[in-house]
């Protein structure tokens, strides 16, 4: 039985396929279009505080930059939990909880 | 059983409450996060061509992308995997096959 | 007599041509560069309120901004006060005084 | 006789004034429009060569850019070229010509 995100990938690749948009998306505009849709999402939170921003947007912004994200990974083959995992372990390295804790400092400040 | 999402949200959880990060996981600022990391993902790529981007990088910085992605959905106790299905049915509907194919335009461009 | 920002850009001609770097500067990867740069600047209010923002890092990171801003303008051989005067009429008529008084609303949400 | 420079940040005072905006316009605001503006910029050059993207289009999301720049170092009262001619000196040194000569390299990846 397939998972959540196995199905969402094989959805992509058809979405992608269906209109031929592999010919676009190399792993340099895949980023580009990420980001594109991280300024959007940010955009729903623009001169308002945070709990001010309309959620029903957020969602569908968020959305957008999931939807790339899994392709960028997809375009390389990798598992996508197993990178997230591999990160995850990687920070609470870089940030000791007996130094991060209670402060926002990015990891090169931490005394 | 646990799904590998909800085991990554529970350990982000648990990563953000050791450091008592609470206090600052705001939406607003975490979607401020979220393009940080996108932006570094995209400097992998920056001054190169697609295929010349260091993979290793490449997957660190999506990581991080990935990994705030999912905290801000968490914040909004939102199904990730829903959410990204809503959105991909809806894009659908804004790039039709017969109108999108083969061409990279935007969907208010397309005639 | 040259202007301040005649002077800038024929400084950042000069400093580019002696690093030989004319090859990497397409407008794209410039684009992507000031967008990397317009990041690294908002890094420094992340997880912060405005004001307890670091305002000599706030200096550094949007003149970076800037250099790339006028670097690309330049690669297109173009006036800067002109440009930036011909939008900021152009924003005047999309966001009229007796509608856009008080609100943050976007122009195509203004009624 | 007033500089381009003072002629832009005086209409942009007005602008904003006019509009009573200035609630809406702290720094980190501010910085955060101008990177929204920064991604529209890299939209025009999305899937796209270098030279294939469009101008006019281009000039007016630039144009953006600048203008929230302005109005961020205008926030502070910073003198625009200034801090812009401090910061290419900065970089000259951190990407000494001997050694970035030819080479997109990061400043801490040069030997």
């Amino acid at each position: 039985m397939s998972s959540p995100i196995d199905e969402l990938l094989q959805q992509l690749r058809q979405f992608r396929d269906e209109r031929d948009w592999a010919q676009f998306h190399n792993p340099k505009d895949l980023a580009l279009a990420l980001s594109i849709e991280a300024a959007e999402l940010n955009e729903v939170f623009l001169w308002k505080k945070p709990e001010d921003a309309d959620p029903t947007r957020v969602r569908e912004e968020l959305a957008d930059v999931l939807l790339y994200a899994f392709q960028l990974a997809d375009k390389y083959g990798w598992d996508i939990p197993q990178l997230m995992q591999e990160k995850l372990a990687h920070n609470a390295s870089k940030y000791l909880v007996v130094k991060a804790k209670g402060t926002a400092r990015k990891y090169d400040e931490l005394s």
